[in-house]
């Protein structure tokens, strides 16, 4: 194929896999486009087990150095960083050769909020000759579509309370805060930060079981949304169906994400579960959300 | 005195009693400045021991008519309504005629937010002839002053994390949510919403015994301040001794709050407890703050 019009082999994509279903999500949906990948499981966050199923290499969070000699020797251009990663204690990493010498660079990404942490992060592995892509590009199936998901829709209420909520995302999206808050007609019950969705979601149950919630059950919505500038190749909200069950222990009527914007784990599984539970699932169009 | 220069009696001060200690306080400090007051403990909130020691007729929620009634008869003009009150459900008020008679408007304020329901319900007073007070004019000793009110100070890492959490409060205040942020080394570890400041910190000394808060402990501020549209007659911040055990649980290094702006329960119980446990409380000046 000397001098032919033949595409380079792009090589396959590293997935560095942190914990949840996505990484093999993600693995799947590229597999199914004929590329190759190789799983970086970390230790202590991925599913070793799933990850056994593909091409995979163990590496804790600290072995920048291993991670980079691999993936040159797999031929490895395209990395996908993916899936849950509470921020490990710097005592509690493994740190090799490389990311020590790395560590004044990642002590100042470190400190700053998770966007900074994980768009620092890339721009290491790019200055490295990695190119960074977002589980969203590689993979657009994983990506909630527009409209209702399930049998319900929101009621005209519930299309106030995911504007509201939209509007409270949009004016603390330039603080590194959360990317989902609970409203409950008019009124924010929840704002994420440092607890994450399921343990916002929880609190929420919580207060209802104490009864400092006025509004019945089944009012009120979850409204994730991407921040305003999120680098989107790092770090798109994401829902599952542990976020269904949350948000049904919470007494709310339903979930509202960015459509296109927005991971969704086990559409199936989330689907008849929200059927189940009465509860709409609903990507919402990009117009309308923070950030567009 | 006919046709005399002295004032005419104002008569006693209203006070409607919610739950704490600031009911208590507000009454002392208008018996030093030679005013009398009748305290109307409202049942279910208010401590009705603590009442007993002034004049007093106890209340339910729901009973405007009968406080009506006999404030008038007391000859009170000003009314001043202080203490926590958890939103009760409706089904569990006992609602007077009266109040029956206000239940369309009351309704109509009661599922806004926290500040639609305190500044309505004052309203509501008003137009029956009353002049509502804010507890901080009445008895201005009970406002937190400026500067530091033990022997601890903030560090400069802490003062960049009071005005950050300035900053989240000043972009959150249109929205009626909380009066309340933690924030360390710049990153912002909870927001308070329906949860209430004490809840708050509960989460934050949760999310730290579970490994998920990076900054060591003895970094981070607790940051409180009055909603930009707030009205200061109705609802300021207040901290306490709870506030203070709650900052030293979640490993905090302080409690900033806006001075004049907000209540301070027991100061000498709190400045003992922070010096104590090595926190800082502090006072910050309105035009640092929010809503100035």
């Amino acid at each position: 194929m000397k001098g032919g019009a033949a595409p380079a082999d792009p090589g396959p994509v590293a997935i560095i896999c942190g914990g949840g279903t996505f990484p093999f999500t993600v693995a799947d949906a590229l597999i199914r486009q004929g590329r190759r990948v190789v799983l970086f499981p970390l230790s202590g966050f991925a599913d070793e087990q799933a990850a056994s199923r593909y091409p995979h290499y163990r590496a804790h969070v600290g072995q920048m150095g291993r991670f980079l000699r691999i993936a040159r020797r797999e031929g490895c251009r395209d990395v996908v960083f993916i899936g849950t990663l509470v921020r490990p204690a710097i005592r509690e990493l493994r740190l090799d050769w490389t990311t020590l010498r790395l560590m004044p660079r990642i002590a100042r990404i470190y400190y700053g909020g998770d966007d900074r942490l994980i768009s620092g992060v890339g721009r290491i592995f790019e200055d490295f000759g990695f190119r960074m892509l977002g589980a969203h590009e590689v993979a657009p199936e994983i990506l909630v579509p527009e409209g209702p998901l399930g049998s319900h829709s929101p009621s005209p209420a519930d299309e106030a309370d995911i504007a509201q909520g939209l509007a409270v995302l949009r004016a603390t999206g330039d603080f590194d805060i959360g990317q989902a808050v609970v409203v409950s007609k008019n009124h924010v019950l929840a704002l994420e930060a440092a607890e994450g969705t399921d343990g916002m979601l929880e609190r929420v149950a919580a207060l209802r079981a104490a009864g400092r919630i006025r509004a019945p059950a089944g009012q009120g919505v979850l409204v994730k949304a991407p921040k305003p500038n999120q680098d989107r190749r790092f770090d798109l909200p994401s829902i599952g169906p542990k976020t269904i069950e949350g948000v049904r222990r919470a007494g709310l009527a339903g979930i509202a994400v960015v459509a296109g914007e927005t991971i969704i784990a086990e559409p199936q599984a989330i689907v008849e579960a929200a059927d189940r539970a009465g509860l709409f699932v609903v990507g919402i169009r990009n117009s309308q959300a923070v950030g567009s």
